[in-house]
């Protein structure tokens, strides 16, 4: 198989309800990839789109082959995966195999959403169609419901005492919202920069123990970026990021997972397979964009992604291990919690960021100095989907 | 590359409204194709299924993953994919693509829908996503009436008179009747075989000069297929069928079509790409299982398709060259106008149709003899996806 490399990347900021339409909202970030590529529209073969809602927010059905036609792909092969908030990574999955394959030499993949703009009522309720419609849904239980029920699970399996653990994950949501505070395409971006431990535990409580700073938003946003087989890549850019592993799995629903619960048996095999591709290990990793609906799924995926021993996470994050300038640097985007959560575009915004940090492009306040291997993390559902892709420097 | 094979295919009862979830719908269709490939689900690596409208008709979104597991496919890759009523053919030709690479050496790919059990209302309502949301479906036209117009602009375009392409038309409707009232497995079996142009032209009026058989029905059903690499089909079959050409397209809103219609210019680039994937020319198609979402739509995609001069489809079904024992055998199983329409199952169904047809394995009524080469064709919306599958005799 060929070496792929990313050869461009495209993003639009990440927001709150904005007025653009999806497919404007995509030619954004993928004029943006393309250009940055050194590229035309024209030299793209095929696209892949991550997006979940877009019949609901907008009435769109088949975006993908509006969205090629309004950027200046005409008649390429143009496919849109759902696999929840995990889409946009499952499009990139795929985009890398038909350029690994050597079937085509140049391809786009990407995301976008407007979640926001559904407004919050619309977005729970389609939201929690990612869990399983005939046992989980049913009961009423919605994601924040998961997560608060894993947290009071995570603090019993590991014998946390619940108020230690709940001002941890204060400290997960202060670190993400420092990091998108300085990070101009984020949503709370100039923003929250001085949240305490104090603010999150006082804040509006959304579903006990999580609070509103311990989940993140709804955004609408978009990101693409470009892959190119090596020999493309090395006439497109001096600095080419390949990726060099992919890993995915799945599961059932939440109550068939419950022995390993809290942890999350897809992500443990999922990152097993990409380590295993790339030939690296976790000690490898100098950043991660990881899946943080809420700060206790920081921890938990910091875990099983095998950067910290189960049950100390907390402690790592305490300690700035998960920080810039720690052990791995863990959402120096600012993450879910404070970049956003386009959810059909939030895979390839974890991408765009690690690339342009292998780069040494983003902003000096976020920037992990010397990266050479990042991995991106994204769960669909409540463990339903998981894709980990690990991108490496390629000079 | 590998040379991809079609080692098992599965399918359900394509019908009206019926009681089974999607997920129980899927299972019945894969465990088909899985056991008639002498295989076990835990030889699967990875599930690739095509679904539209899961999150309306029954409120599950990311059922492949709820699938994957239902089956016994633990933990896998799952990917749901949607193009409209292509999904399937688009879930397959990524299926092929992971196996063709050399990645996987067994997938399973398909599709699910229950259109049927959504109702008419609803049904109607979503379908009209997949045309473009800002400026075909405000202006109120649903799929019923772009064939509608379409029929007069071909009427217009080749100098037929109306009356007479509308006896053509129904000529069509009559053989794919006379095709699904002996497969078992189609929505309209043991009906309709004794369809006359007078009922066709004489029933309910849809959108002039469509009536009720003029257009397919809703439908709920799945179908599945594996696919192996020619080692491992060599290993589990005597009659493995070979993928040799995979084609796909895109166009944007119809609109912007107009300069070409009524032919669609996305399939034509897609099946020549399929064609010359294979090697192969229209002539050397035996059978064609073609989206006859509509009776002109038969007449379009025919003469799209290279088998007959545009403008003289109709002709050519009257004389037969498009029946069994013609030029080339169009829809031997009923096709969607009496196979029936599962729209995210239908592409699966058609290659499930296919093969079952290259292996000489159909009822002998509509079995067409000593078949080595076989085409399916989608269409997504109109003409915004395209899929087109080349399938061949490997004994």
């Amino acid at each position: 198989m060929k070496k792929v490399a990313v050869v461009g990347v495209g993003e639009t900021n990440f927001s709150g309800p904005q007025d653009k339409t999806e497919v404007e909202l995509f030619a954004e970030a993928a004029m943006e990839a393309i250009t940055e590529s050194n590229l035309k529209p024209e030299d793209i073969k095929a696209l892949f789109i991550g997006n979940v809602l877009g019949d609901f927010s907008e009435g769109q059905g088949m975006v993908q082959a509006f969205a090629a036609e309004n950027i200046g792909c005409h008649h390429v092969p143009a496919n849109k995966y759902e696999g929840a908030c995990a889409s946009a990574s499952m499009a990139i999955r795929d985009a890398f195999i038909w350029v690994a394959s050597g079937f085509y030499d140049i391809v786009l993949a990407g995301g976008v959403e407007r979640a926001a703009t559904m407004g919050t009522g619309l977005a729970t309720r389609t939201f929690a169609m990612f869990s399983d419609a005939r046992y989980e849904y049913p009961s009423g239980i919605t994601f924040p419901a998961v997560f608060a029920m894993l947290t009071h699970l995570y603090a019993d399996t590991y014998g946390i005492p619940l108020e230690k653990l709940r001002e941890q994950m204060a400290k997960v949501s202060i670190q993400s919202y420092r990091h998108g505070s300085v990070n101009p395409r984020a949503q709370f971006f100039g923003k929250n920069a001085d949240m305490t431990v104090e603010k999150v535990l006082g804040s509006f409580m959304v579903s006990s123990p999580l609070t509103l700073h311990d989940c993140c938003p709804f955004s609408d946003g978009a990101a693409a970026v470009v892959l190119a087989s090596e020999e493309v890549a090395k006439k497109l850019t001096g600095k080419p990021v390949y990726i060099t592993g992919v890993g995915q799995s799945s599961s059932g629903p939440l109550c068939n997972q419950s022995d390993y619960l809290p942890r999350i048996r897809a992500r443990e095999i999922s990152s097993r397979r990409a380590y295993d591709m790339a030939g690296v290990t976790p000690q490898d990793i100098d950043l991660c964009e990881l899946h943080d609906c809420f700060s206790i799924a920081s921890l938990i995926a910091a875990e099983s992604l095998g950067f910290f021993e189960f049950g100390k996470a907390g402690e790592a994050w305490e300690k700035g291990e998960a920080d810039i300038g720690g052990r791995v640097a863990i959402n120096p985007s600012g993450g879910l919690k404070s970049k956003g959560h386009p959810i059909g575009a939030t895979g390839a915004g974890q991408v765009y960021e690690v690339t342009r940090q292998l780069r040494g492009e983003v902003e000096p306040e976020r920037q992990v100095e010397g990266a050479r291997t990042g991995l991106t993390d994204t769960l669909g559902g409540d463990g339903g989907t998981l894709v980990n892709i690990i991108l490496q420097r390629g000079w």
